[in-house]
């Protein structure tokens, strides 16, 4: 899984039919103190995530082993929100 | 899911028997303003999307999601057109 | 899908069964113009493409859709030969 | 598969359910040596590694093919503790 | 596929059991002269390579298509040794 920081959201009308209802967030993948860098990437939200939010996301088929994202052509989904970070014995990131 | 820009077409006349009237089109990801940057690749498109367009792929098995990808020997798929793109509360890309 | 340059072509004696039969070319990723560059991919061709086409290449669990590559371990195959490319309403590649 | 070194933890209340209870660990890609490099990547331990061992990590739906990962969103496995490294017949880490 | 050479070899005492008996290989990508370079990577032999040799690996769940590595946590497989390589009609690399 990627540490992501969310830092927005994609409006779609004319899109799959299973991606109906779907939240489509953008991302950026992070360094493990959530320091955001890269291009950015597009994930389905299934744990109610916002902007501003350190997520954990997983990818390929493992994308579509939600109940929301079952069979949807998906292949990133968010699938935790993060509290905290311990690095080496330290905390570097708690969700503020 | 890749934010990228649809810049071209490709034609074919030997091809895999499932791809028979499949739409390939070039495409290059963005980041998320919508500017195009890096290597193309090449999805097939299920919505419609035409060379200008800013639109999210899917790769991998989850491409084959699709009524028109099913079983197909395809790796990217072109699965939403982008209607506007929000990114730390402010508007940053919107269809033309 | 990735556009490619077919270069080369590999010989192995030693083998997984499946792949007894099978045609092993070396590729290099192109832009959109046919120019290779980066380090070489090995697929296996379902199209009888050869040295010196540009073909289109599909990964992953994708490369297994074809009558040829089902059940196989591979990961990428050719599925198609470029004819021509088109960018931004222009012919950018057209096969000799 | 990768050689990672295992650096962090991660703390999440929310998550997907199927998550519940897996433990997820920070690592960085290293060399063949162990000297880790890049950006951080999470993954479920399955074998009880903890901060400091170097592990392999399985990606993709490869992930899913363990007891404790079977049908989760996971990308990423801890399968793995490495003992030691042989290259080029020398012992280059060895498990203090 | 890959072109990589076999480097070194990895032990491990503590693994998922599927693991049991499998030959990990740390291998590294190479050039289509075999030239090797980049990061490390470990793949589960199947056709008896060893240090030296060149091989093709395939990724992802394409790994899993062997009688060896069906059902089993690993991401790459060696599939094939390479006896020659030809590229652009000249012999390039010749398994001494």
């Amino acid at each position: 899984m990627l540490i992501a920081k969310v830092i927005g959201t994609t409006v779609s009308t004319i899109k799959d039919e299973k991606l109906v209802g779907r939240k489509l967030l953008i991302l950026r993948q992070t360094d493990e103190k959530g320091e955001p860098s890269g291009k950015p990437y597009v994930a389905v939200d299934t744990v109610d995530a916002g902007v501003g939010d350190l997520v954990l996301t997983a990818a390929g088929s493992s994308a579509r082993q939600t109940n929301i994202t079952k069979d949807t052509p998906v292949d990133s989904v968010i699938m935790s929100i993060i509290d905290s970070l311990e690095v080496d014995g330290k905390i570097v990131f708690r969700k503020s």
